[in-house]
């Protein structure tokens, strides 16, 4: 079923207005009592009908189940959407992370699934925040590397994307297509592009003539479209795929390989500096490559539930789009050759990882370059109305001091009771809360807490920028901290099958084995893998030296060519 | 025909290697000479084919037509490829600019119209840049104005395109449709976005529950798609439309009115400020206004060739599309009520509008914001070959001056000659162009030439930035002055029918009527102003007074109660 009409909201929800914190108006004092009072009593009814609800229905999430079907809001997204802010509580323990994250989905405001197209969920402000500022960090390295922004039309003629066979192998099946033109068929039906190659490079073809045109690098940010037929979930496996596609052509193939390296370069700076998690850097066996390259290397991050998540793609297609593309030069030696070519890309999985990687209990925990408000300030009334003024007036100069310091800060003077602040904005993974009180106000001082350790530090209101800087720098190195030691102890070497077993079922994340090939013929072998743990053949690592000799495959029992990382995936 | 398979390239092409100048590599001192000899030669044979080919075909565009037919690469498009810089030279007169605006689209690099799917061409990197400084621009006012970045999806259910009836209507033939999902019928088709009103009310009406929740404020930055039949032509009428949309919900008329007027002056600072041109804001008549909307503001700017085009489009939606989603609010009186809705959206016709209206007979003129390189340095090197080295490090030195002071500067550095430098710069309608020279390296000087003017004023080397900065000023401020003159000038007031035809046939612009009425009454008198001189009412200026009392509508005879803009639209 593609899409259905969509329901009604339940009436439950309709009559309950919850408010919305990212468009809540500031009231003025004199609203404030008022406000409090009403609020308090629609938070009194609202829990009550949530205590009715949760009674009757256990959420699909915490059952571990995939989405909703189509067009059927979830329960547990409209469970979420009436929730108080209070209720999110889900442990993040491999079991329990599935539920974790389809909820924090939709109590964070990262998504909203209730549009009636499958597998394309609506990316909501605060989730859009946070994949645009990926894509704006990649746009910077692609720049600096001289990468340049272009445009590619979404329609590729069917023609266009058979091409290369092995490559439109990989996708023909998974394509949308559009066969009508208003009230018209098409001649040639059109492919929303599942990828950019076949769109890309008829066009290379004609702007590449000499060696003098070499290097072209373009990068596009744009969305991919791929009708799935296993079950979605957001960021991770969606119909249509927010990314950042990078495709360059070269005159020689150490130029290609060099400029992959750069732009992996990028992704680790970005993974792993800024977001604060690694994975293992794959070669994919040859069964497994992008169709139509010649390697493909990705990044495949263990997620809390133990799976991994390719979360990087890049990709060395020697002349081989090339040779089909016609994509020519003259070389200084005035002889025709084909160019040397390369492709990678990021999606919305990047965000995933990081939101599941450093995420806990009581939700999410952003990096700071993730978070819309990175310090939210809440000012602490204490119901002494005399001092309603200054304190707010406190809160919003220690605002205006981090703005100006390069901070997003953010006053949160809504009428909700500070508890209900603090969940609020722990859940959606503030890095820092500052409070500000009427004692604050005498003091000069404000209470600044991480959410990371809970860690409080009361701060002179003169440090304010120099400690939440510092404050946003240590929540980074101790979450990255954590992220790369996650992934450290979830990668088990691994002699023996039994012990594999053990790695991919007990312990999560990947088994390391001695493995006899990355060739066809050990296609079968990942497949006896498959059988025997559940995980599959990820690839290897072309960085590691390979197995001493005399170690054997323990698929096989062969010689032992390669360290093969085995994992299940998403 | 709607994709068909891409021609090769004339032989004579793929013969000679043209030089891509953004891709050009910078040579070594020894590579220099004998480059320039290879360039020399490959000039020559270029210059002798172009004149051959140019003698056996008259280009398209130079006799006024519009783009070739689907996937045929255009004769003029063909020309541009091989011609040299040299080339380009054609009147941006009223009948030249056809020719003038589809040549410059090819020659500099704008777009490349040889994707096989009719109209959706290429956004080259030189076109994507301009486009982008315009999004970035309107993505930074809605923010400082709380509108918020989000993603819907691309894809709307034909069942929720309908039902907004009036809506429909306006799209329903002119959407691309999707039918197949790999190698299924999809159970609803659904249609590729030919505006995002569908796809993003029935959200609304889910998050939309108190008055606390409202403004509710979003925009996005994608293509919207509609199935044109009528020529198409880049930047102002494709298939694939590159734009900024924003779609606002309000809890009173006034305030929807006050949001859509901030946008209005976003609207306003980004083309008269910034682009340097601007229109007339329009209100459309009750025929020819934005299906669904209670009334549409527009600007419609005077393109060169005495036509208009509506480069901006701001709708308040009152509550229609609130009762047909049934987004509603619990308003502070407690009582269920319609939200007050607003949209505005802006596309590549600005682009179009900012460099048609400023360009000249030798190319572009690129207000700043728009130049991905707003000083290019040529190093003149005068065949002394000693003092290379030492011209070109001042050239880059001022180059690193000018890029710290927030300039962007780039050392054309390349085996063409100066000549050559300066005539592909100018048609790429660079602002400022600095030459050095040795004698410049001895005085400690530089020369920089305006390209509005060609003024040219010799520099002292500490005052290159401040110089720049003020000859950027200058130039924006000279080049808007121009355009607002020719705006004034082709407004024309009439008060007879053979004013009005002079007006459009011979003055081009607007013609000023006083004509009888805005509704539905005077569709018949739009047809009747179409058949008497080829324009058409395109509406009236909600800010200025209406005719006289006493004066009469030139059509019909009847008392004028509003003055209307007639003119040639695009």
């Amino acid at each position: 079923m593609e899409s259905q009409q969509q329901q009604a909201a339940p009436a439950a929800e309709q009559a309950a207005p919850a408010p919305v914190a990212e468009q809540r108006k500031k009231p003025t004092a004199e609203e404030i009592e008022e406000r409090k009072r009403q609020t308090d009593e629609l938070r009194k009814k609202r829990a009550a009908e949530q205590r009715s609800k949760t009674a009757q229905q256990k959420p699909a999430a915490a059952a571990g189940k995939e989405e909703s079907p189509a067009g059927t809001p979830s329960p547990a997204a409209a469970t979420a959407t009436a929730a108080t802010p209070e209720t999110f509580n889900f442990p993040k323990d491999r079991e329990g992370f599935a539920a974790w994250y389809d909820n924090i989905m939709t109590f964070a405001d990262i998504v909203d699934r209730r549009y009636p197209v499958k597998g394309m969920p609506i990316l909501k402000p605060y989730g859009y925040f946070m994949h645009n500022q990926i894509m704006k960090f990649a746009e910077q390295e692609w720049e600096s590397q001289g990468i340049q922004g272009a445009q590619f039309p979404v329609l590729i003629p069917a023609d266009f994307l058979g091409r290369e066979k092995e490559h439109v192998k990989g996708f023909e099946k998974e394509c949308f297509w559009v066969t009508k033109g208003g009230e018209n068929d098409l001649e040639t039906k059109c492919a929303l592009r599942p990828t950019s190659e076949t769109a890309m490079y008829p066009m290379y073809a004609l702007w590449i003539r000499s060696f003098r045109d070499l290097p072209l690098k373009m990068y596009q940010t744009n969305s991919v479209y791929r009708y799935e037929t296993k079950d979605t979930r957001p960021l991770i496996r969606v119909r249509e795929i927010p990314w950042n596609e990078g495709h360059t052509c070269h005159a020689t193939a150490a130029d290609a390989l060099d400029c992959l390296e750069q732009a992996w370069g990028s992704y680790t700076r970005m993974t792993r500096d800024l977001l604060g998690f690694t994975g293992v850097r794959i070669r994919r066996a040859v069964w497994d490559k992008f169709a139509g390259s010649e390697h493909t290397d990705v990044l495949d991050t263990i997620m809390p539930c133990g799976r991994v998540l390719q979360a990087v793609g890049a990709h060395y297609l020697g002349q081989k789009f090339a040779r089909v593309f016609d994509i020519k030069f003259l070389n200084k030696e005035n002889a025709w050759e084909y160019a040397y070519m390369t492709c990678f890309g990021i999606s919305t999985r990047i965000l995933a990882a990081a939101l599941a990687i450093h995420g806990d209990q009581k939700g999410l925990v952003l990096p700071p370059m993730l978070a819309q408000k990175q310090v939210v300030i809440v000012p602490i009334l204490v119901g002494k109305k005399t001092s309603y003024e200054e304190v707010i007036n406190k809160a919003k100069e220690y605002r205006d001091v981090l703005m100006r310091a390069g901070i997003r800060a953010y006053v949160d003077d809504t009428p909700s009771s500070p508890g209900e602040k603090f969940y609020y904005w722990e859940m959606k993974g503030v890095p820092l809360r500052m409070e500000v009180g009427p004692r604050d106000v005498q003091n000069g001082t404000c209470v600044v807490v991480r959410r990371d350790t809970g860690e409080k530090s009361t701060i002179q209101g003169a440090d304010v920028a120099a400690a939440c800087r510092a404050g946003l720098d240590a929540l980074l190195a101790n979450i990255r901290a954590k992220g790369l030691e996650f992934h450290r102890t979830h990668i088990t070497t691994c002699n023996t099958v039994e012990e594999m077993v053990h790695a991919i079922q007990v312990v999560g994340g990947f088994a390391r084995i001695p493995f006899h090939s990355m060739g066809m013929e050990a296609k079968v072998s990942d497949e006896r893998v498959h059988e025997l743990c559940g995980g599959e053949v990820r690839g290897f690592s072309p960085a590691e030296e390979v197995p001493a000799p005399g170690t054997l495959c323990i698929i096989t029992g062969k010689p032992a060519t390669v360290w093969a990382y085995v994992a299940r995936a998403y």
